[in-house]
């Protein structure tokens, strides 16, 4: 275990806990006292037919899903109950920097995208008691854990809406992620995962923002300066005040655990390598939606999976953030982003 | 100075060496003894009008763009006296690589797209005679060079083709071959360039050749598993086998020194920062030529400038080799190139 006050109610608010014990994991380890950090808002009513359920992405915490949600939105408060999980590996649910020995920092076990869906199942039945999700939806990794719940839960997810994401990873965004991973450990200081300090590694988290930098939005983003729209004065002012300042807080160890369990995302693992047999069992009502620039998850590649998918839409929102879109940093993604989750949550399902 | 026997008349074929003497570069340093190394195919007529330049692009040498030509192709050498210059960086012409105290290594100086273009104008003049060039051609750097020669020599250039490169770099492609400079530097056997063996820093040049894997062909690319079709078995054979391959046996220095001048590359220097004035100026027929889903100069970027040369063409090329189609992979990539520099070279001028 490490400190790093990045990962602080004060930062990322108050989390509830459920306590999974001892948890069995994919690839065959067992997490000793597992944890799920996650964030509610709204009241589940007596029906219990009111729930919504929003993983987060990559690098982030629930609280990174609470700029979609809020009253007169789509996702309001006031009417549906919305559960917000944390993924394995944020920092809050059971992740390298806050699991003890034989598991902790660099020995931390390798997670899969089902890892966290059969967490997440185990919450929403056992603790809420919750058969049916009117509505399943993340971006990025958030897409990959929503088509995950399709798949393997078909019956409990009426609505599925993957923002920017695959049910299987592509060969091309296998070799972005792995990428990730590899500037994070050309640090010498990584240490094999077992740097001393909370920041240690500040060289390579560096490395990786300059990824995200080259990646993270599109060509016109920069050849428009659409930061400026975001208030940053110059180029580097954006590379450092935005792309370093959100990822060099972070654990090293952290973000390893998510790239290597965002990039063996794979629906098809539960169908024998059969991506169209497995995404033929998704029976939610599923609005498949890339963003237009998207470097890493272009249209081309959405638009192959909804294709398998029975009773899918194919809509692609168009934003020069690109893959970033999904931060709200301006109000026309907010409102496009609202705009097909109403059309999405109107659908009788 | 530290040898290389990848810089070798073995691997690259015979060169001419034009010696520039002492050259005074743009930024403001001089060159001692410098030299431009050069190949030429075909023969130069006694009227002089037969000449073709094509300067080659990041991480080549002259030996590279021989693929495109021979008998009874556009570039043909029993018809056009055609001129392959070496760059400065390539480690035949001046180079890190191969410069003597004080300016060896990581001593080099900073060399301008502008100075490539000097030297090759008086290779062109001085040692030729030559007045006119009916086609100046060059793919990424060498599309820069196209674009300094056309807008810095406007009467001399007849027919321009700039493939896949751009007239003044593009914000995002700053940023990403910065990252080159950033990951070769990373590795700490680089020492600020002065490391004693030459291939000591082959484990930047890994990180370099990653950064290619991702940005260098496109993500159907890797989908179609396009590699096979160059021979390659598996994605890591082909990561190993073609961007290692291919990277990892080169001078750091001299890939510093050309991406360097790669992101520095403008014709508005010109102009003051005017790039519609400057590329206002080319006279040559010009046909700027794309692929279509390069990942840093895409379509797009290319065909705003297009619209501001008085006599361009905007003529895309679709491969999936993108960036790379101009390694003529598969025999598509080859003919498209060859039609149209048929058509551009059918033009009168």
């Amino acid at each position: 275990m490490i400190d790093n006050e990045y990962y602080s109610e004060e930062n990322h608010g108050p989390h509830e806990t459920f306590e999974l014990g001892n948890f069995p994991l994919i690839m065959g380890k067992t997490l000793p006292n597992a944890k799920l950090a996650y964030k509610t808002q709204g009241k589940l009513n007596d029906a219990k037919d009111n729930a919504i359920l929003f993983p987060h992405m990559y690098s982030g915490t629930p609280k990174s899903m609470e700029i979609f949600i809020g009253e007169g939105r789509p996702l309001d408060p006031s009417k549906y109950f919305i559960i917000l999980p944390g993924q394995f590996g944020n920092g809050f649910s059971s992740s390298p920097s806050n699991t003890p020995p034989p598991y902790e920092m660099g020995k931390f076990p390798h997670i899969m995208i089902g890892d966290d869906v059969v967490a997440q199942h185990r919450l929403v039945t056992e603790v809420f008691g919750i058969s049916e999700l009117q509505l399943v939806l993340g971006w990025s990794m958030g897409a990959e854990q929503t088509y995950e719940w399709a798949v393997r839960y078909p019956d409990m997810v009426k609505r599925a809406a993957p923002f920017a994401g695959t049910a299987k990873t592509t060969p091309h965004d296998f070799i972005f992620v792995r990428m990730h991973e590899n500037v994070l450990k050309s640090d010498p200081a990584w240490n094999g995962g077992f740097y001393k300090e909370p920041h240690a590694v500040h060289v390579g988290l560096r490395r990786h923002a300059e990824i995200w930098s080259i990646m993270g939005v599109c060509q016109e983003f920069y050849k428009r300066e659409a930061w400026r729209d975001a208030g940053f004065q110059s180029l580097d002012d954006f590379n450092r005040g935005f792309w370093e300042n959100w990822f060099v807080p972070m654990d090293p160890n952290n973000l390893l655990c998510m790239a290597w369990k965002w990039r063996n995302g794979d629906v098809s693992l539960h169908t024998n390598g059969d991506l169209a047999a497995a995404l033929g069992r998704i029976k939610a009502k599923t609005f498949v939606m890339p963003f237009s620039q998207d470097m890493f998850f272009p249209p081309q590649d959405c638009e192959e999976e909804a294709a398998m998918i029975p009773n899918a839409e194919f809509r692609v929102i168009n934003s020069l953030w690109a893959h970033f879109a999904m931060f709200c940093m301006t109000e026309e993604d907010k409102q496009a982003i609202d705009y097909n989750l109403r059309d999405l949550l109107a659908v009788p399902a």
